[in-house]
């Protein structure tokens, strides 16, 4: 069984095409939404009382079992943030963390069983109390940011040694090691434990660096990118749910980056999930058929 | 036969790596030595009369014709740049036009019957004088900068209407059509006369827009960049040199790509010409296989 843990939230966000106040939005969310469309996976988050249950069933109806979300009582985490000109870099106004603040994550007796683990972006502690807690994960990925990097790069680093593959962007990366080109950055990060590091480039696409391989991904091209927000969730949570059930090999991690590319391609057309909450399984065939032309 | 003109030029180039006074350079230059890795070709110029002689004999021993090199009493043209960090944008310090001031490409008979033209970035009046005079290209591409989109745009736009293939970077693309998109911006430069629309993205590869098509072609990652200066001439010297000959198909479009990848990760390893200059075709060979891999 697949699980994920991460953040559920009210997003405030600014683009070039408009502003959205408090839509649904968190990592989690996007990861949970992106893996659904070809995988059934338990997720385990905190909202607060003010978090729509419709957006809870909704997310049932999708495959995606929700027991593991606590509703504690006060305001759902919120995050306020705005993108320029051509959307590449995410400018934070605010965060709020709310209920966030207080969670420790449990999990249920099945959750425990789970045989592949996402770790969405949160406080690398959460995230490892989270591994303490499954009792043989066949599969770990984890995703974190820049701000964990500075404060908490011990418990960072302490997580990576129990981690299979890191989905990280650019930026994390170079932070994160220090290194001046990717392929040593890759290198140091695998040194740290995770065999498997994923460089998500946003708009250039994405590397993977295995062994010896190095495989890349091109972003398929919308006509015209409405807002980012969560397409490196969507990217991850379309790989995972793409690579967790089979052994790994270059093959399956071509066609797991293929599927988070093209996944998170729908997320960034619009605000929250209003096109990635809307497209079927159909859509992302179709799609993979024009990314696949562009090789 | 291939046609090539351009700047050939002193730099003077800082990286993190270093600092190199008065090497080698030029547009041009760096053009014709990537596609003389595979094609013979003409070349069209000027430098001044302290540029070495043996630079030139060393080009002609790759089968680059110099005839067309004019030696003007004066300084060759020199730049002078550094690139920081993550070495993404080169910063022009000085640039000291000398002889170029005065370059007015004079095409021989032979050079008058070349069937592909490629301009590197010069003033787009001289580029359009090279088409003049030749009397039946049957390939045309060029490139530009963002100097010439902002001070001699009528003259720049004229030219393209005469162009088959531009070979822009992403921030001269952007500059030039004001789109918020690739996809869109790509649409506006075949609108003005090039059906086939190339976008460098330095480290993040390159795209190409062709009727219905994108293509990509990623870069081929090296350990270490040390100097980026040329690059996109290599590129665009390897992809011309393969295109050339044959009909544009996907096909060709795409073995072209590669080619001018895989030649243009070369330049990026040391200064000047020193590794782009002392490699082999054998080189490019591995290396290709190494980029398929990464598919």
């Amino acid at each position: 069984m697949l699980l994920a843990v991460g953040s559920l939230a009210f997003d405030t966000v600014t683009t070039p095409s408009g502003k959205v106040d408090n839509v649904l939005g968190g990592s989690l969310n996007y990861f949970a939404i992106a893996a659904s469309l070809t995988e059934p996976l338990d997720i385990v988050g905190v909202v607060g009382s003010d978090f729509p249950a419709e957006h809870l069933a909704w997310l049932r109806s999708r495959g995606i079992g929700t027991n593991g979300i606590q509703v504690m009582e006060g305001k759902t985490f919120h995050w306020e943030g705005s993108y320029d000109g051509r959307l590449q870099e995410a400018r934070t106004h605010q965060t709020e963390l709310n209920v966030l603040a207080d969670f420790d994550p449990q999990l249920s007796p099945t959750q425990k069983a789970a045989t592949a683990v996402f770790l969405a972006n949160i406080d690398p502690v959460l995230q490892m109390r989270v591994i303490d807690q499954v009792q043989a994960p066949g599969l770990i990925m984890c995703d974190s940011m820049n701000y964990w990097i500075a404060s908490k790069r011990p418990e960072l680093e302490a997580l990576l040694a129990r981690v299979d593959i890191v989905c990280f962007n650019e930026q994390e990366v170079f932070a994160l090691t220090g290194k001046g080109s990717l392929r040593q950055a890759a290198k140091a990060i695998q040194y740290l434990g995770p065999s498997i590091v994923i460089v998500k480039r946003g708009e250039y696409g994405a590397m993977l660096f295995y062994q010896d391989s190095v495989l890349f991904v091109p972003a398929y091209l919308v006509d015209a990118v409405v807002d980012p927000t969560g397409a490196g969730d969507s990217f991850a949570g379309g790989f995972f749910a793409s690579l967790h059930k089979h052994d790994i090999t270059i093959d399956t991690l071509r066609r797991a980056l293929i599927q988070g590319s093209v996944i998170s391609s729908f997320t960034v057309e619009d605000f929250s999930f209003r096109r990635l909450g809307s497209i079927q399984i159909a859509d992302v065939a179709r799609r993979t058929q024009a990314l696949l032309a562009m090789y």
